[in-house]
This record gives structure tokens, sequence and C-alpha cells, in this order.
């Protein structure tokens, strides 16, 4: 059997670690010569695979590749573009499979979340369905931690330290300062449908920090909340809210909504700290700063979690190692073996039962009165957090890569619309 | 001579470094016994002296103490307080003499920016102007780096460093996506009068990040910040803002107004970045995220400039020094000798040059176009964010000390209302 190359795409939302996943796959395909001849990378995700716009990975260094494991966001570009379903857009995979030939690709490595999952299901079945063999294995990837069957998904865990440590350090600076100013101090994490991030902000809670947690699962109870609210303040004398994005009404408005709406059809959100902080302030009067940490969060690698890089990496080597063995429609996922001490190891799960399967917070991880979690949660969550992984500094300053991202010749005339 | 008391505060706004220069005064406080006893704390600043509320800091273990190097926030309460002028408040005057003089307090080091400046300014002339000897020294800190004299602020460089890098990492993230998905990015950072933070933010120009940055030095014209944000994501595909909270129209209105205000009567801010994010979408139709960093930025000890905790420590450390060796009114500063490689030494300066003089950018640190910075200033500021000084982390997050703040117990009978 003579090697094919392997095609490789980093989708949707990216993150802190999604290069290291990157890192893990290009490592190893190449330490795969006799399967593997070269990783094309698709320049912005699938559409470099629709448009023949591939990049060739053999023209970066291996220092270079080996920087992507400390470099935040996609390295090759990503996209947020959902193949339709066969039967709905029948030219979009014939295209594909003309690309994939044309560059005699054998292996598909989609690095994403749920979203991209349900593609990499489509692309794994293309053997059957139209006749073209190709391995297709999914890198999960996800700040929304929501992927199915794997304990959890690579950017969560930084995100998660980014925001329990962001809020602890702010909740210290209003505690400073509330005996005669700021009493609120009101941030805004991810999520929109599961809140995964905003738990990790009710851990400062362990440190003797007054924090009320606002989840998605959890519909907004104002006259509720206000009265929790106050008891902190009475109690503390100040108290930080984190609230998720994806917070709602119980008829279904969100907190936020700016009324736009993103490629999935996903609303828009972000400014549901400054709704609650000034709902607060007009209810109790008590003086507010708020925060909205939007991308800094899901790219702030100088405060990466160990446990996540490491998982991050381990997930992208584990796939192309199922792809050599002959696996195909699968995703490598973390099987979490003990909490404490932390274990893990690489499990593996098909991609039927992960392709557009949403996993939200188990309700015994949320406590009784909605605004905080529970031990159970706790336990999840601290060894996800593990560990300090800090990039190399120059002048100041984080030193991340930048790709040369060399294009591959075309081979295909005539463009492909999207 | 017998030992006298010493008193300390913290005034206004928090930083990630100023517990850095507490633990410079009581560490050298403590090496001085023959002329400093012990050293009170005011709870919340310089009310903790008008109310009696001492901090007794000799209760503190000398671990805690070292431990406040590392720990943002102000460890014994801040407060937003001015002290009116002698003529308008004698009372408050005449009641903190009567507080020192019922604790034996030969000493004042008060640890904030321009108003707390003029506060110990007031205070230093109590010897003069109501007979009773005391020796004040300020110990500067402020995020917004506009004292004069001293070269920089404690607490500007982490502050700096934190934004050039979240600024780094969000633009990483947004030009990974910009392809098929977000292609403005806008932070919005601290700084009312001087635009000393948003040019931190402006420093990421030198890794081949498009980055547009708006001072409250230059009054907003949106039609021409409009075309020069057109064209950076014509050039490059996207484009970053850094917004400075106090940006402004040719009118003196912000963009960002709550219209609230303080303490001190400035105007509460907060929002320039969704009003700058919208206003770009509306004209020019680009798919936007905004951040707001508040407190984050200012909060930020796990991401502290090793040159600013180095300075914050020596600047209080020295300021015990002065008071030990018989100086009054006066404040120690930062002198650069040299920026490259960067070296600066410990100074000082009589406090009547010092108080309620503001330090704007200079004209020259400026771009011609108004959206950036220019060699001279990326000269100045590269020195301030070097090094990195990571507080310890235990289970995930960083290790910050939270102080039993023992209360000394009262000698004066009655209540002092503020």
């Amino acid at each position: 059997m003579t090697a094919k190359n392997a095609f490789y795409a980093q989708s949707g939302g990216v993150t802190a670690v999604i290069n290291a996943s990157a890192c893990g796959v290009i490592e190893t395909a190449r330490r795969h010569p006799e399967k593997i001849a070269n990783v094309y990378a698709g320049r912005n995700g699938i559409i470099g695979a629709l448009t023949e716009d591939l990049i060739d990975t053999s023209k970066e260094s291996e220092a270079d590749i080996a920087a992507l494991r400390q470099t935040p966001s996609g390295g090759f570009g990503s996209c947020r573009y959902k193949l339709k379903s066969l039967e709905a857009n029948k030219r979009e995979y014939e295209r594909l499979i003309e690309v994939f030939k044309a560059h005699d690709i054998g292996y598909f490595f989609y690095n994403g979340g749920g979203d991209s999952a349900d593609t990499c299901y489509k692309i794994s079945q293309l053997s059957e369905s139209m006749g073209f063999p190709i391995q297709a294995v999914h890198v999960p990837k996800t700040v929304d931690n929501d992927l199915p069957i794997t304990d959890n998904c690579p950017g969560f865990g930084s995100v998660a330290k980014y925001i329990a440590t962001s809020t602890l350090e702010a909740s210290f600076d209003v505690r400073s300062m509330c005996a005669t100013s700021t009493k609120i101090f009101v941030i805004e994490v991810m999520g929109r449908h599961a809140g995964w991030i905003a738990a990790a902000g009710a851990l400062v809670a362990d440190q003797g920090i007054p924090v009320l947690t606002l989840f998605p699962e959890v519909e907004f109870d104002q006259e509720k909340f206000l009265a929790a609210v106050k008891a902190k303040v009475e109690q503390f004398g100040y108290c930080t809210v984190c609230v998720s994005e994806g917070c709602h009404y119980p008829d279904g408005r969100f907190l936020a909504e700016q009324g736009t709406r993103d490629a999935f059809g996903h609303a828009q959100l972000g400014g549901a700290a400054p709704v609650v902080a000034n709902m607060i302030k007009e209810a109790l009067g008590y003086k507010f700063h708020w925060a909205v940490a939007d991308y800094l969060q899901r790219a702030a690698r100088h405060l990466a979690s160990k446990s996540d890089v490491d998982q991050a990496y381990a997930l992208g080597k584990a796939a192309v190692e199922l792809a050599v063995a002959g696996h195909n429609s699968i995703m490598p996922t973390v099987v979490r073996k003990s909490s404490s001490p932390y274990v893990w190891e690489i499990g593996h799960a098909p991609l039927s039962q992960v392709a557009n399967v949403e996993k939200f917070m188990p309700k015994d991880f949320i406590s009784d009165d909605g605004f905080g979690i529970t031990d159970k949660c706790r336990e999840y969550l601290y060894p996800l957090i593990q560990g300090e992984d800090y990039p190399p500094f120059e002048n100041g300053l984080p030193k991340y890569v930048t790709l040369k991202l060399a294009g591959v010749p075309k081979k295909l005339s005539g463009a492909f619309e999207l």
C-alpha cells in the first residue's frame, strides 16, 4: 500500500490549544511516512478544501510546528461553514471528492466542535455513499465543552482556568474597594447553551468570594437573583456575578441578544454583563463594574491549563494513530480514570454517537438555589485547570508563531462557488 | 529619640502590584525598629484613620507579608475619599491629628495616585499648619501612569503587559476567523484622560497586527476612523481596535458615558467598545466581537510585569528609607537611566511638585494619523513590560493571600462622622 496524503482542518471558533492538536496531528503524521505522505491543511478550514486552497505543512520547519503547541488561535485559519446534508447539497461532496482525488488524500482530520463532528461524520460516509475511500477522524475541540462521550473538550480547561483566575483577581479588587466604592462586579463569559464556563467562575466561592453564577441551564428569575445579590452584599460587603452569555428569561429571550446571527444561525450574543449590572444598580443602588471577556478568554494561551494543552496534543496524536491503524468515522476521547489524583487516558468513540449530540451540564452539577455549583461539579472541574504551561516570552510579550502557510499548487481548473 | 508608629494606607483604585509596595513598606519598617515601632494600616485607606479603624500589621506573619508581593488588589482595603482643603474641612485634619496622637504615629505613608498625592501633601504640611509633627511620604501607584516626575507609576507596567498580551492573543483569534466570520475585534481599556494603557495595545502592531488605537488625547473623528478601519480590513482581512474608556468627541462627550460619577466627581465610564463595534457594523457591515477588560486588567497579577513588581516593592522600601532618613513631603520616584538595556534607579521628588499635576502622553508618542504610537513611545513602553513574575499556583488557581487584618484597640471615645 502506498502512502496517501492527509487533510487537516480547523473548524469553528478557535481556542488557546487547538494549535496544540494541530501540532499533535502533524508531528505524529511525520512519524508515519509509510502511511501518510504529507499533511495538507485547509486554509480557513473546510473552505480550503472546497476551494482547493491547501497549505503544504511540509514547508513548515520542525521548530515552527512545535511552536504551534504554545500558540493560541487557528494557525491555518478556521471558518464557520457547515456542510449541508448529502441530499441538500451533493455538489459540495462531489467537489470535496474531486479535490481529495486530485491531491491523493486518503485521511481527513477535522478539528472542531459539535457542528464539525457532524461534518466529519458525513465525510466518513463517503466511501459508502459516494464510493470514495477516505478515513475521517474527528479531533475534538470546543471551549463550550459540549461534545458527548469525551470527559471534556480541549479548549475548555484553559478557558475555565482563565475565567476562574480572572474572577478571583477581580473579586479581590472589588473586595478592596467595596467599603466606599464598587460593590458589584459582573463578568460575562461564553457558553450559549451550556454553563460549563460559567461554572468555572463559581469555583472562586472556594476562596471565600461571594459569587453568584447565572447559567443558561437555569431560567433567569430577576426577583430571586436580586434578593441573592442583596444578601451577599449585606453579608460580605460586595458580590461578584458570573453571567453566561446564554443566560435567558423563561420565554427564551437572552439577557443580551444583539439581534445578529452567525453563519450557523446561532444568535450572536454579548452584553449580558451591562444588562445585569444596570439591573442591580436600578433595584439596589449598588455601584458596579462589569467586564466582558469575549475572545480574551478563549485566546488566553498565556494562562493555559497544562492538563488541557497535554490533552489537546494527545488527541491530535491519537487521531493520526487511529487513522494509521485503519479506523474511520471515529473520534479520540479523554477518559477520566480518577479525579484525585487526576489520571486520564485516551479512548475513542464512533462518530455516529458524537454527531449532533450536545452535552449539557448534569442537573446535579448546579446547586439547589441555581446560583452555584455542587461538590460533584468541583470534583469534575478542578482536574481540568491543573498545571501551568506558560509560553515563551520575548521582549515582554508571548512569542507566538505565525506559519509560512505556503500553498499547494492547484491541480484543478475552474473555481468553486461557495 | 524613641521610635514612633507609622501609618500606611492604600488609596484609590487598586492594582496588581500595590500590595508589593505595601510589602516593601512593612518589610523595610520591620528592619528599622529604632525609628519605627509598628506599622498601622488604615482599614479601607484614609477612612481607617478618620474612623480610628487601624490594622495591626505586626499580627501578620512574615510569610503573609511576603505573599503580599504576589497578591493583587489592596490587602488592607482602599477607598476613594479625597480630603478637602484645610480651609474647607478643618474638622477632618483635627480628627487625623487626634487619631495619630492617640496611636503615637509619626510617619504617614500614602500609597496612591494623583488625588492621593495631594492628600499626602496636605498631611505633610500639618507640622507647619497645625503644629503636629509628622513625616508624610507618598508611595506612587496608578495604572493611569499619570503622576509627574517619576518615569512611570507602579501598576501601569502590569496593565500594559496584560493589555498588549490580550490584544495580541485576541488578534490572532480574529485573524484565524476573518475569512468567513468576525473581522473586527474591539477591546476597551482603562484611562480616563491619558492614553498610556491604550498605547500598550498599539504595541501589537510590531507583530504584524493591524491595530487602530483610540486615545483620550485625540478627539474622535468618526469619518477618519471608519476610513482607517476599512483600509485595514481591505489590506489584512481584519482589524483590531484598542479604545480607551476616555475616548471622546470634539465636544467632550465620552463615547461611553454611563451618566454616573464616582466619589471624586469623575464620570464613571465603560461601554466604549460596544459603541465603536456597532458604529463599524452600521457603516461597513463587518461582523464584530468586543471585550471590556475593566477590572480584569488592573487585577491581573497572574501576568504581572517583573519590572513593575520590582519597582513597586523598591518604591515602598524607599519610602520608609526616606522617612527614616528624616524626609518629609516627598515621593520616591523611578528614574530611567537607559531603555536598552533597561536600567533604572530610585530617586525622589518633593510633593509640592507632584500634587495636582497630571502627566499626559507626550504629543510625540502618538503617530501622525492619531491611531498609533511612535518609536519614541515604543522605546518608553517596552522596558516597563519586561519579565514575568508568576504567582505560585495551588489546585489550578493563583495562591493569593488574605490577611488577618486584626484591629488595633481604639483609644478614643466617640465615633467620627465621615
